[in-house]
């Protein structure tokens, strides 16, 4: 079994949390969880505290009609993360053969699994969710980046050492 | 604000439980957990048990690139699940806009959240995930449809009462 490692770049973050934000640019992480008014903290707490989200992509094989995949990512090692999301995928599922079809992604992440929604329902706009879109990019498996994307998905995902 | 209820006509069924599977058809949900090596069953029982998941469609803003949201969804009363997902959404969020341009979507539910995969990624094949692809369609407000997908959400996400 071949696997590939991916990274996204995103170009766009439409954010919700109490109102429809818009932000741009690379992410810090940080570890405690942001005043909800503040959004640009807030996505970025949202996306390094979380570790697995949904990916979407382009099926080529369902006439470019959209397919979201439960897929585990990391954005660096814990407290560490740089915004950028790392995946590691095979082709035995579709998300890997449509990326490296078309590249166009969305990955999406909830606040609900964090369990800090209360009881609020999950589309209620004051649980915080997250849609980074951009291409999904295969790592250079001899680069440093794919170093980098190594330890910071194994250092979430154990399991995926297994894999190596 | 207006809010539209739509549901997904599912045509095919994505489903990864140890390994890939595919179902069609009319889903009846089920309370107790199946064996997960009967595909069918553990379909039915991910999506009647999950109340949230990830809905994809085609963003005509992003160029016909995939756009994943987050949404709440019920498939009938608790215990009566018809397995065809209704939504309740509104055309401030950009995922009901892309609906009503172009039905085409998938909705992505994880077993994960339930908590019944214990300490297993929620990438690896034995925590079990859905994708239903299929098109959205808005229900007539005023059909007996409409009365049952209300009922449906509001018994699962009392939140949405407040909306009508």
């Amino acid at each position: 079994m071949k696997l590939f490692l991916f990274y996204l770049v995103p170009f766009v973050l439409f954010f919700w949390c109490s109102q429809v934000r818009l932000v741009q640019g690379r992410l810090l992480s940080i570890a405690t969880k942001p005043d909800p008014k503040d959004a640009v903290a807030t996505a970025r707490w949202l996306v390094s505290l979380n570790f697995w989200g949904v990916l979407s992509t382009i099926s080529t094989d369902l006439d470019g009609a959209p397919f979201g995949n439960v897929v585990s990512f990391s954005d660096g090692l814990p407290n560490q993360g740089i915004g950028i999301p790392y995946f590691y995928l095979t082709t035995l599922d579709p998300t890997a053969r449509h990326a490296l079809k078309d590249g166009r992604a969305s990955l999406t992440v909830s606040e609900y699994p964090l369990g800090t929604c209360g009881k609020i329902d999950p589309e209620n706009p004051t649980c915080s969710k997250i849609t980074l879109t951009g291409k999904l990019k295969l790592v250079d498996e001899e680069s440093e980046e794919a170093e980098f994307s190594r330890n910071a998905l194994f250092s979430k995902h154990s399991e995926m050492m297994g894999n190596c």
